[in-house]
């Protein structure tokens, strides 16, 4: 289960994948021969919220510190953020100059994920302020974060998260969620604008800090959108030819790359 | 009252006040011989209002856009955006380079003030979710407006807004607020964090669009902060020394600017 599985893998362990241009299933743990960790997203999710954990500060007022780090915590992962570390590494950028856009994205989504809880009743008026506090924090991070000469890479990654989680994109997706009518075609919407255009903004973000060029950003926000609109359709449990269509259009967009590492970003078409 | 009276005065209309160093007091507009409306910081805020109705899309889906519409024109009027614009207009900036600044914080304000009645069991779960979209959206303005050379000081704004609209700003501002105790020094923490902080950080980001320079910038934002005390503690109706002092540590600060126009900043020490 993606989350659960918090391997923190060195990037020296990184392993050579055989390229999977046909099978859209990546090679299975059991043909390793050596007993290395495999490079798993679920790694790249690690380094995040380590750096949340050190970045976040524990200080007075603990009432308005304690919860936000359980509340960062305590929200269900997605591959958004981890896939924006990937999709920098890919481009040949380091994992770092893509942390702080992750970072600001699994904030933005915790909050969402808070205040979804509230509108259902189960939320906390502490959660409502706390995740409040959250999304003005993640922007920070990332304008904190330019060094210099990389001011309008970050510009143009607060614009793309923006408009990814406000209207227009997630805020769209929870709003249609409500009236959903249980039908395949307003599921693939509201997977649209939420898992698909979130994980398409993350892979773009990641892309455009790592340095990569307008054809390699567009591809690779392709692939993001292809594989959280996998990922959203499978957790949703809707028709698994829809999910394999997804994975084989995603796998399409990595062509580009294919003279590069594709080990940790293969491994986003897993459910492993 | 602020906000009520919004007359749209242009730049060519501005009067040269007589200095006021002494008396706190403004002229009073029955002084006035010429029939010309004065400017005051209510023209300022209907120049933001109507830079946001025009920049807050009216589309598909409606029931996105209308309730935004709704809940950024509905929200109570602070000084604080407006302040941004006169000071960078003070600084020796136009007003459109800190219009996006302005605007942000706005819509921020907006949130907060939503979110609070969600809080108190009055607002909807639509106004939630519109808040959370309308937060990004400011910091979508601010990326975008940042011209080519302005990247650095569009950073510098989006770290200061984040702060004073967040935790150990006006989230540490709204958490108190739930458990104060009617002591007048807990109040004051209140709007210290509150008013007091969210009119410095507006103060501040105009100069720093405006090209001011550290002293300005500085000066502006105790000014601010001043400001902000005297109409936060005002409104709560405490202690008339304490606001009369904050009014007076305010004109001080202008000292730095005796030779610019003072005519709008000083109509944030009024309150008509």
């Amino acid at each position: 289960m993606p989350g659960t599985i918090l391997l923190n893998v060195s990037a020296s362990f990184r392993l050579r994948f055989p390229r999977q241009a046909r099978s859209p299933l990546p090679v299975k743990p059991t043909l390793l021969t050596i007993p290395t960790p495999q490079p798993h997203w679920a790694s790249l999710q690690a380094d995040i919220e380590a750096y949340l954990k050190q970045t976040i500060p524990i200080k007075d007022p603990l009432e308005v510190y304690e919860p936000m780090h359980r509340l960062v915590f305590a929200a269900p992962r997605t591959a958004a953020p981890a896939l924006c570390l990937a999709a920098c590494e890919l481009v040949g950028g380091q994992r770092c100059q893509a942390m702080d856009a992750a970072a600001a994205l699994l904030l933005n989504l915790a909050n969402a994920h808070a205040h979804e809880e509230i509108g259902q009743g189960e939320g906390s008026n502490i959660a409502l302020l706390t995740g409040d506090g959250i999304v003005p924090f993640g922007f920070e991070l990332l304008a904190r974060g330019a060094g210099p000469g990389s001011p309008e890479r970050v510009m143009r990654v607060i614009i793309e998260i923006s408009r990814a989680v406000g209207s227009g994109g997630l805020i769209d997706s929870l709003h249609m969620k409500k009236s959903v009518d249980g039908e395949v075609e307003s599921v693939k919407r509201v997977v649209e604008k939420g898992e698909g255009g979130l994980h398409a903004c993350g892979a773009a973000c990641g892309a455009v800090l790592g340095g990569g060029s307008e054809e390699e950003i567009e591809r690779l926000r392709k692939f993001g959108f292809h594989v959280g609109m996998m990922r959203g359709m499978a957790q949703r449990a809707l028709n698994n030819e829809d999910v394999e269509e997804h994975r084989n259009l995603a796998l399409k967009e990595l062509h580009l790359f294919k003279d590069t590492d594709l080990g940790i970003i293969s491994t986003f078409l897993n459910f492993y």
